[in-house]
């Protein structure tokens, strides 16, 4: 047991573990608060923060942009966006409060913009007893990054008096490589101290993710076997059924090795394959996440440990969906791959010879993430020929999203007067398990964020660190032409299940 | 894998493995065939397992007793016998051609009665082409099994000739300690040899008692922990709601643990504890049963380690019974034990220092047997104080009935702001997994008899070692006086939570 990291409420009986953790005097801005993401995700999350009586009372949300919005149109804007995507319920009084705190400013990321925010935020500290403790969002394409930190740097607003804080929060994508991963960490580390960069990944901030430590660590039944002794393989899917419409801005030249592999399916990875921390601290998670991404490396010769796929027309379900060079904004003779896989070598004492499969892909057969850690057959099975057919290799499934949960995957006898055995499922539910509910990513990585509790994001390290190790395959691809393609509604590209047949296993069809 | 050591159908392709075994040419005589066991599962069994196709065509069955039946008469009482007790449905052409072979002999266990039974079975043999194969079913109080056996060998019908068998299968009790048990096997095995001589234990016929030896010799996933090193103890508990009604004449002096942790829990802990066999033959499996009950005995001193209980008057559910001194036929004195518990020590490099708790009783809070191993804490767990309160220790359990499937019970993290982590169930039911039916224990038995088949079934070996780790803690209580009464309906004697708190553990509530 290590003593507590987090701010310590004073009214908390240290005895009282159900008693949440509530954020101290503090506002946030937002920068691109018209944007998808703010109105889908942020808003509302920040209500059901209110709404939980996560913040603290003077909380004050302040919105900037070029909009000519009063106080009062903006908070139309937020109630409009918390009516729309909020999980808790909608309590007048609630909103009535956190509205009283909602302000927004108007301007540009110019000289004069900027002076108007920060007099602003000083003011508001005075009225609302925010106590100079700021969160700055940037929920902003990171070719933003440079101007508002040098702006928030030259009026002040990065700098953090004595007995108060200034943090900055920011988005994928952190860059497209290493190198451009280093320059954008330079960038805001110019400005705010590692320390007070909060990156969002927001599968960090998913219970599942967080539950591979309680599996892990609280258990005694996992660990002796989460190894090379045990593991023949491991299986990180992030599967979606959806397609690329309407993203060509952000996703053409991009491509999913960079949109999901770098950032949620290696901190996958790092979790599931990283050593015991000596505590939850952020320092010693961190440190053993870095560890374990240090240690990783594509398995070689790229043709064979990697795949990569362009979804062509085909059959969603009961739809015909377009393929992704006929897509609205993509290049007809794209590049960018909509699927990728890759075979990834964590080398360390527990996980030597231990093929790590990634894999994500758009437009797949449905919509799933999970963990899959399939185990060797057991060395030596005492059955007769034939009783054993119907058995497959044991496997740990930690089923991310949806139908959050795991599954444990063994044999059992079948009913009957002989000894056959069948693959049977043994399984938990969330949704069955627990009454209370889950919060949502973003509420949980806001509330963290303003607790200056930073275990769920990333560092700087790791965010380079996955780039290293994406690097070689990304450029391999770049030489080698056109993706093969694949049709909508199926699971990817027939190379991707060659690269698991060269080395005798198979894709769990999840 | 190992080579077959069944009877071999020739019809079969090795391939198939869901081709059923059937028996080959034979019958089955049962003595004491107007009593309840053959009513209501030896005579429901075999027109099962002819309803299954899977006795020979010219199967005989032949009942043998003081009534003046004749054919017809033994018919429709076995008939009445399979409409009140059959799993499979009533199929009419199944059991008319079952009838032809259902025969009478009507006779005393006097010379003249053996006489005419041995004339009637050399008959049917050529009548019906039973090949002389019988299968003698002795349905009856261990006190006669001496007569029947002399009488059997006096006419011949103990031996076999070449290409032929003669088979005798016995019910528990066997003796009441080992002594006793050594006479009967004696006089069992002055007649029949040891390879001829089946003991039912209709808890080996249970589908979730042979998976014990599928999950942990098909699967790599349990196997690994099984052993001292991560397992904290055992608990085997056979619990019933039902009391003693109308069984004075069989209960009372022989108490719970005779009746059955002798047989029942001890082979339930032998499954658990040994290890594993080169292969299931029979041989190689009793083997290893043998090894490990030599392992195994009580813990000491006896009145810290065992705990016995006599129910008294209490609320069932919503109705009051009565004590077990109130019920019809018991001594108002009786000390006989309706509740016994004790902790056996498995002293092998596996198993040295995890106690084995045993407890069966009747009248307790509702009927369940299961076997659950309980894991020790992991070594070290990162987490704060407070978060781990409401994880209890990790658990494998096989519940054997109802409700038949595995159980692990895991910390897994509290959805919420908070690293709690509490106890959940992941669960397989075979009543899910599952589509085809279980064969009732009886079914399986007497069709493994039938094929010679013996890896179910309790050796004199077996019998012996569990009573000579029985016999030091009934005599310890035959002098310690009255059992403790505990409340019917209620979880046993307050002894029995004592002796599992001198250890630091506590009963499941199943």
């Amino acid at each position: 047991m290590n003593s507590a990291h987090t701010w310590v409420n004073p009214l908390r009986d240290a005895t009282d573990i159900r008693l949440p953790r509530i954020a101290g005097p503090s506002g946030m801005v937002i920068f691109g608060v018209t944007g998808d993401l703010a109105y889908k995700k942020l808003l509302p999350a920040i209500y059901d923060l209110a709404n939980r009586g996560l913040l603290p009372a003077g909380f004050t949300l302040v919105g900037f942009g070029r909009r000519e919005w009063d106080k009062q149109q903006f908070g139309d804007y937020v109630k409009q966006a918390v009516r729309d995507g909020a999980r808790t319920k909608f309590d007048h009084n609630v909103w009535t409060h956190l509205a009283e705190g909602i302000e927004f400013v108007t301007g540009n990321f110019d000289d004069s913009g900027f002076d108007t925010l920060a007099a602003r935020l000083a003011e508001l500290d005075a009225a609302r007893g925010t106590g100079s403790n700021w969160a700055y969002y940037l929920s902003v394409p990171p070719d933003y990054f440079a101007t508002i930190c040098h702006q928030m740097q030259r009026v002040g607003m990065s700098h953090s008096a004595e007995n108060s804080w200034r943090r900055v929060i920011i988005e994928k994508p952190f860059g497209h490589d290493q190198e451009s991963a280093r320059e954008l960490n330079e960038i805001v580390n110019a400005v705010f101290p590692e320390s007070a960069v909060f990156r969002i990944d927001h599968y960090l901030g998913k219970e599942t993710v967080q539950n591979i430590l309680a599996l892990r660590f609280a258990n005694q039944i996992f660990e002796p076997m989460w190894n090379a002794n045990y593991i023949d393989h491991v299986q990180i899917t992030m599967a979606e059924d959806i397609g690329l419409g309407g993203r060509a801005g952000y996703y053409d030249g991009i491509g999913a090795a960079r949109d999901v592999i770098q950032n949620h399916l290696l901190q996958l990875l790092a979790l599931v394959a990283m050593e015991e921390p000596s505590s939850f601290d952020p320092a010693a998670l961190q440190a053993e996440k870095i560890k374990v991404l240090q240690s990783t490396k594509p398995a070689y010769p790229l043709n064979k440990s990697t795949a990569r796929g362009q979804y062509s027309a085909g059959w969603q379900g009961s739809e015909y969906v377009k393929g992704l060079r006929e897509e609205d904004g993509f290049d007809p003779e794209s590049t960018t791959e909509t699927y990728a896989a890759c075979t990834l070598l964590v080398n360390s004492r527990r996980w030597a010879g231990v093929p790590f499969y990634l894999r994500t892909g758009k437009r797949l057969g449905r919509r799933v993430t999970e963990i899959a850690l399939v185990f060797k057959h057991a060395p030596y099975q005492p059955f007769d020929d034939g009783q054993l057919e119907s058995l497959g290799q044991n496997a740990v499934v930690i089923r991310v999203q949806p139908d959050e949960g795991v599954t444990m995957r063994f044999g059992s006898k079948v009913p009957g007067s002989t000894m056959e055995v069948r693959d049977v499922n043994m399984d938990f539910a969330y949704a069955e398990a627990f009454t209370e509910e889950s919060p949502e990513a973003y509420e949980r990585l806001i509330l963290d964020a303003l607790l200056d509790e930073s275990s769920l994001f990333p560092t700087n390290a790791e965010v380079e660190l996955s780039w290293a190790i994406l690097d070689p395959i990304i450029e391999y691809w770049a030489g080698a032409g056109q993706p093969e393609e694949y049709p909508a509604g199926t699971w990817g590209p027939t190379s991707a299940d060659k690269m698991l047949r060269r080395r005798g296993h198979s894709w769990r069809r999840p």
